[in-house]
This record gives C-alpha cells, structure tokens and sequence, in this order.
C-alpha cells in the first residue's frame, strides 16, 4: 500500500497543499489521508480543491454538511471517514443527540430504501417532474 | 409483485395505520409505498410507528433529516425514495442551492470514501476513541 | 447494449446451454438473462454450469436458496433478479406471509448494518474464531 | 465513538430493555451492539422490538430468517453483523454445509446482480405484474 | 427533479462550460448529465475540470480508463454511467469481446469480494505494507 | 469462523487444486483466500475454475483485468480483495502512476454515478440500443 508522505519529505506542489490545508482549517495537523493522497500530487490538489470548495458555508452551514458526510460514509461502511467526519461533526457542534437521531435516521433510510426496491413500488405520479 | 393496497380495500389494521399517516402529516394523500407494505400489516404498522417517531423533530429538525435520508437514499441510488424525500425536502423548505449543495457533497462523500479504502488508510490516532 | 440472443439465431455452443436450462428447469421458456449472456458463450456456460451446480437441492433446499437470492437481490437494488428469483420462489412454495416476513429480515438487517458501523461496533471476543 | 453502556452503568429504561433481551433470549449476555445503542435508549427500544418481532417464528423458522441476515450482511460487507448472525444461525442449527451453501448462493448472487446489470437485461413479460 | 438546462438557456458561466465540453471531445453534442449539473454551476464547472483531467490520456490510455469508468458503474448499478461510459469505451477501441471479458471480471470480482468478506479471511502477510 | 485449510491437512480434492493453483501461477503459495474457500471443496474447485478462465490472457491483458478486479475491490470496499488483487497487479506491471490514475477514476466514477442518480438524468437516447 502506498507510504504515507510527511510534509518533511514532501515536494514543493504537496508542501503547498498541506499548508492551504492548515491554513483554511486553522490547524498544524495532517490527516492520514492527505498524507495518502500526497502520492499522487494531482489528486492531493484536486480532492483538496474540491473539498474546500463543497464544504465551505453556503445555501448549507457546515455543521449539516459534515452531518450528510457521515450520513454517506455510514451507508458505505467507511471506518475511516465515519471517524474523521465524525470528529469534524463534533467540532462544527454536533452533540450526542444528534448523533443518535443521524444514526436513526441512516438506519431507517437503509431500511426503507430496501423495502421499496423488494416491493418494486412505482414512483407516485405527484414526485415525478 | 404485491399489488397497490388501496383505503377502501384496507382491512381495519390497515386503515388505522393509514388514518394515523394522513393526520399526523395533515394530508389525504397515501404515498405507494404504504399503499405496497399494507400487504404485510404488521411491517406497515411497525415501520410507519418507527418512521413517525424518528422523523419527529428532535435535536435535529425535520428538513436536516430529510436532507439526509436523501442523500443515503441517493448513494443506495434508491430512484423512489430520492423522489419521495426530495419532495418532503422542498416541503420543509430545501431551496434549489440547498439541494446543488447536497449533491455536492454527497457526490464527494461517495468519491472520498472510496480514495480512502483504495489507499487502505488507516484511521488517525486522534479520531479514535 | 447487446442485443438478445434467440435460440434461432444461436451457435451450437450456445444452443446446447440453452437446451441444457430447459431441460434442467423442464420449461421451454429462456430467460432474457440467458439470452443477453449469449453473446458471450464463454461465459453463458460458466455461469449456467456455476448456478445449476449451486442451486440444486443439498444442506439447503431449493426454496431456501431463492430466498437467499431475493435477499441479496433486494439488498443490490437488482429489479431484474428481484424479479425473476422472486418468481422461482412463488414456484418453489415462497408464500405472501413468507415473502413479507423475507422483506421484514433484509430491511432490518440493512438498518442493523448500518448502526452498527456507524456506531463503530467491535465484535464480541465470543462471536470470534 | 459512543462508549458501550454496561448493564450497571445503565438507566432504568436500558435496563428494562435489557432485561428482555436476556430474558427473550434466555441468556445472561448482552451484545456490544445493544450496548452501544443503549446511548440512545429510544433507538435501543424501537430496535430491540422491531427485532424481537421480526426474528420471531412465522412463516418463516428462526434458522432460514438467520440465513438470511447472514447474506444480507454478507452482501453490505459487516464484519461485526457477520460474526454475530453466524453464531446465532448455528445455535438455531446451521451445518457447516449449509454455511457453504449459503456462501455459495451469497457469492453467486452478487455475480449475476452484476451481469444483468452490465448487459442492461430488461426484465421478462412474464416476471411483471 | 431539476430540469435539464438546453445550451440556449445557460447562463455565461455554464455556456462557458458546454463550449469546453464541445471543443475537449470534439462534439456538438452535450449529454444530459451536464445538462442537469447545469443547475448547480460551481459543480458543473468542477465536476467537468475533474473529469477533464482525470481522464486525459497518461500513465493509462483512455479506452483502460473508460473499462475501469464501466466496471465500477455496473458494480453501482448505475445504469446511466454504463450507457454513456460503453459509449465512450466503444469510441474509444472497445469491442464486444472486451466488453464481455469486462463482464466476466466485473461479475467474478463481485462474488469473490463477497466470499472473501463472508468467510472473514484475513490479509496474507505478504500483501500487507 | 472457517478455519484455514493447509496444505498438509487438505483432502484429495482439495489438494487437486491448490497444486493446480500453484502450477497455473508458478508459485509455491496459496493465499488466506483459497485455504478458506476449501472448507467447501465445490466452491474452491468452481471458484478457482471461474477464475483461472475470466483471468486468462484474452481480448483483455492480464494487466487491464487486474486494474479492473482492484477497481471493483475498491467500490465494494473489501480490503482483502485490494491488498491481494494490487499484488497481483503489480507483478503485472503496474506502475505507482498506474494506480495513482486508476484510484482517481475510481474515486471520480462513484461520485458521478451517485450525482446521476441524485439528479434523476435520464439516459440520452443516443446511448440507447
């Protein structure tokens, strides 16, 4: 499996990365998976790019997109992003309450999404355009 | 497939539960779906009773719920129930940016998870615990 | 997409698998399924030998095993699997009551799989080795 | 991650549930999944019922029902569910060659989930309606 | 659902992104996908610049990227992306042989992922690190 | 959990194979996956059938059916099958860019599959038959 890199051993175009990160999230610390990532410093600078760009405040406030990005990562079964986005969740104020109604809601998303693909239920006219 | 179970030809078990559907969220309107579990009435009642009390406003409100039974019902690419709570969504009060916005970041939740278990990252000390 | 293979316009390769299904499940119909795979005999006649190997009556009989098709089925969204194996359950004996209460275990089971990753659940030392 | 809840660290509402879990299931042990939910008692509760009225005998026994959590959680890639489900689906009787034989079909299934998807396989007249 | 936003109705900013689309693959012919991204300008724009760079040619060709683009469509069961990605792989050198050795891999990959996980095997010492 | 079968401990039929396997691939060594697999010799035989068939030098190089076997691995999420399937494609050639590029389709193709379905796009008519 590819070597996490650290910002001591990095190249010039991930050193940038990593310092936008740490800069934009006011921290000194690198996650595992950007150290990943660095192996291909293209990704690193995309995924980075794009992540900044989604999660920034908008139509949606941060806390409510780091709660859907643990919504998605527990549906996958993601251990690793249900841990990072979890802490982030938590940083952006989610309490224990919140979290039990988001694993609540997951659950019965997941439960209700098979039920109506076994039952092969039409889409009602009225959802539909 | 199970056919549609329509109120008129509901047994009473099933009319009690779609009576509770149309006043706790003030309508005259069955959607398919419960119209398709009231061929097993005791899964009807069971999930109904489970849906109404975690879809409830709690520590989270009903359109952050809604957000994200959407997007776990987007990465199950479950057609019926996007549909289905997209229009509860817009109902709660999802703007268009709003929705922009929840797609963003489930598309990138579904890509980031992914990057990670490819690179086999493993979870940073400090998420754990 | 290709096209579907009809016996007619088969290769004798292809005609003898399609001879063999018919026999085997003593119909004279071919699934779509059967027919779409054609276009590849090489693997028309490794799947069929694999599924005629695996389905026929053993430890499990044969109504157990459709169920267990339409549970995975059910749980990868397949409409096209739902609903043929659901059909070779009904002929198998699969009940209304017995298809309900095998909706009821594979929603649930895909609620409790979820909630226990996202509750990030370590396996009991006793459910080990 | 939520800590698990002990059954002397729990309130009296976890504790009823527990008492009829160990009580249901005529054991002395409580999983690492109930005690992680007991961080939601409400999410405990509707849980532990809903189970306790799905596992129950019906139509289906309690060995098939167990098989098909089994594949189910096979198919979603839980380890913890996985562990779990085996255990009780060889107390409720199953063999070694059952277990073989529910692989098999698990395994077999997921293929040609796949197949019919990546052929576009229209679904047969004759499985409609 | 949003609507599709034709080329004569975009804003600049979207325009901007069609003309790229057109020019980059050569085509005056916009595929509904951009058409509905459209809607959310920021993620049309990033999600075409990803796409751009992610599958111009380099250490893999472009026909190895769209046969990869097709093997994780048909494992999501997303049957927009295998349409549009078996185009693009047909475009690009494609034929109905490879495309049912893709099949056969796609297909096996799924089963034998799913054994893998259902006989909990753990990873040979020589794959780690 | 199944126990792993060694070499010295398998039965005839069991031992048929691993030295086939071991011939096949001109290696002395039997993965974790094949020694649980024998504890049903059916399903090792079929499986390893099915497998030295689907990744036999065909219209697809051995190479390109690896990448693709890690792609699926990676979208399902199962570690064992990335660890073993990167070996193997890595003794076929894969180059650290190689897999760079193939992680990046991968991580880009999940997020437009579920932006597609999100979306609700349509398929283009042109991609159609």
């Amino acid at each position: 499996m590819p070597q996490l890199i650290e910002y001591a051993d990095a190249s010039p175009a991930v050193k940038a990365v990593f310092d936008d990160i740490m800069q934009t999230r006011q921290t000194d610390y690198i996650n595992n998976f950007w150290k990943a990532l660095a192996n291909d410093p293209a990704t690193l600078k995309r995924t980075w790019e794009s992540i900044k760009q989604i999660m920034a405040p908008g139509a949606l406030d941060p806390l409510t997109k780091e709660l859907i990005y643990v919504a998605v990562s527990t549906t996958n079964q993601c251990n690793y992003c249900i841990a990072s986005h979890s802490a982030a969740a938590r940083k952006a104020g989610m309490t224990p309450e919140m979290f039990g109604e988001l694993m609540a809601v997951v659950g019965m998303a997941n439960e209700t999404n098979k039920l109506v693909t076994g039952y092969q239920v039409e889409v009602d006219e009225r959802f539909k355009g």
